[in-house]
């Protein structure tokens, strides 16, 4: 017996029509309990009139969302709205949840901004949430942090977690030039669009570092704490044992005290992070069972986050999961001359 | 209304006790679905009479297995029979599966050598079987692999998967000596065993790639046809911009054909690799959806191989998974002098 499961869009951008592709072509799906025929019954875009493409006929586009979240027989919310502001993004996700559709994120701002509120609406209307997109694309970093056993306690997690600013630096090593000339070569290659701030400011790391301490020390990071440390204006090392990066880290000791750091730091060549270049991402857990262990993927791109989030559809017919934060004791930020001891060799 | 699910260990080792600690410390488990309580009813072990470092007091050990695959209480049985060779082993877990209990395993050379056996019985009688514990500890490796999507196809995979002869092979390059003199050092400080020819010749890093192709490519490789190369003897390069590893490597092209190694290669500064030292380990996956993305963990270690399994466990209870293995049309070994030509820089 196939199970029909109806699927909403939200948003038909870069992502949101590569996810489109994929549920087209792998619209079945079986597991141990059931058959499931994927559908598309709905799309929410900002412009109905902007050329798409995918062959969306057949398909009932709107720039009403209420015509997505309201429609009965659509039973998940898919969130590609990348591009529309974290406002208006949470605005939809909570008239969907309220409809009780599960959800499927892939807008890191919006998530790190209502964390809390989107996690408590999940529970409490008993829908199921997954994000993996917002993090590191397909690594799978969410879903590893996810199945780890509840006495596995993460102490630590830290790695490097833009895409874009990983770029630039890595040209400014490759080519031995300042991070501003290596900037304007990326943009002038299109690899980096003209505002990039949030990017090089360190704030598309502070999302992330927050999503993923929510997941894996359930803690709730306040962003407004964060204040990265930029990456614009440095000046080339011209040396070859240390290779800078933007990381994050985050650190949780016991009595729930959290310490972070976003910003730049120096990497020596016999650390892990040394190689991780251009648009790679890499994240490390130091947990009390499994030790440090990371994880390593391309941390963008329109066919790997598509991935992640037809993972994320797949997942929640797989198995139910709920999510908690509990609030942090203090939140405190690692000064920039202390950031690289916190790296071992090797790690 | 709490569910009471009986297990048996199989072996009460390194492995055996951690993994009889977590449990006993981790009985209750909770999902969606049912709350669980986990009890071992009863320990197969080789010789009754051996001093254990936990309390097995209230439980039932037998150096009769029976006693324990044919326990009707017991619903799982984990296996931690590592020293007891594998024709042993698989003579038990077989038993354990006509019985209708559920497989955890850790011993991979039993794994390896008889995979298509243990699968088929397993589907045929209808138990889940998991094995995370065999390849890279507590990464999770397995657990990845198993969570793609089927169109999410994996054309290659490699990388480092022997803790032994990777720490040796770190001491030779930390002391500019060459791989005989690092091995005995190493012997001496108690960190390999006296006979680490498997680890040496390959033979485990062989197992463990076939158990990888096995879960990834759904390839059944022969072992016979492996022949890996050692890195004994090894001379050191005295090259601060190359550093030797021992690499397993497996690709798949779309024909079903496979192509492999197991042996010595030679890695550039500029790769993610060759910071891999000591007893890390680092699984390389490159998929059509996905690209290449990389997981780097402790090996080895009795917590961290406990851990995997008591993962593996809850896993269980989470959801099923269905392996399956196809025939591979044909299997080619690549030549020593090629294969690093096959990693990029940076990978």
């Amino acid at each position: 017996m196939i199970k029909k499961i109806g699927v909403g869009l939200l948003g038909l951008g870069t992502v949101g029509e590569e996810v489109f592709k994929l549920i087209k072509g792998n619209h079945l799906f079986s597991n141990e309990k059931l058959e499931i025929e994927f559908e598309i019954y709905a799309i929410y875009v900002k412009d109905i009139n902007k050329k798409r493409n995918v062959d969306v006929s057949g398909i009932h586009i709107t720039s009403n969302y209420e015509e997505v979240v309201n429609n009965p027989d659509i039973h998940v919310c898919i969130e590609c709205m990348g591009g529309a502001g974290a406002d208006k993004t949470v605005e939809i996700i909570d008239a969907a949840i309220r409809k009780g559709k599960h959800i499927i994120m892939s807008s890191k701002k919006c998530l790190a901004y209502n964390m809390n509120h989107i996690i408590d609406m999940a529970n409490y209307y008993n829908v199921q949430l997954r994000f993996e997109a917002t993090v590191g694309g397909a690594i799978p970093i969410c879903r590893t942090l996810m199945s780890m056993s509840s006495e596995n306690k993460i102490n630590r997690m830290y790695g490097v977690i833009n895409a874009t600013t990983n770029y630039v630096l890595s040209l400014m090593e490759k080519y031995n030039i300042d991070f501003d000339e290596a900037l304007n070569i990326a943009k002038e290659k299109g690899i980096t669009e003209n505002d990039s701030s949030e990017d090089i400011d360190g704030w598309d790391a502070a999302y992330k570092m927050k999503i993923l301490a929510g997941i894996g020390m359930k803690a709730d990071i306040n962003l407004d704490e964060i204040s990265p440390v930029s990456v614009s204006s440095l000046v080339n090392l011209k040396n070859d044992n240390i290779r800078i990066k933007q990381i994050f880290y985050v650190e949780k000791s016991s009595d729930n005290k959290i310490m972070f750091y976003v910003g730049p730091a120096e990497l020596e060549k016999n650390n892990v992070m040394y190689n991780v270049r251009e648009n790679y991402n890499i994240v490390f857990v130091d947990s009390s069972y499994s030790g440090i262990r990371a994880y390593y993927g391309k941390g963008a791109g329109g066919k790997e986050t598509a991935s992640a989030m037809y993972e994320d559809l797949l997942d929640i017919y797989k198995q139910c999961y709920w999510f908690e934060l509990t609030d942090v004791t203090t939140c405190e930020k690692i000064d920039i001359n202390e950031i690289s001891n916190r790296f071992e060799d090797g790690e």
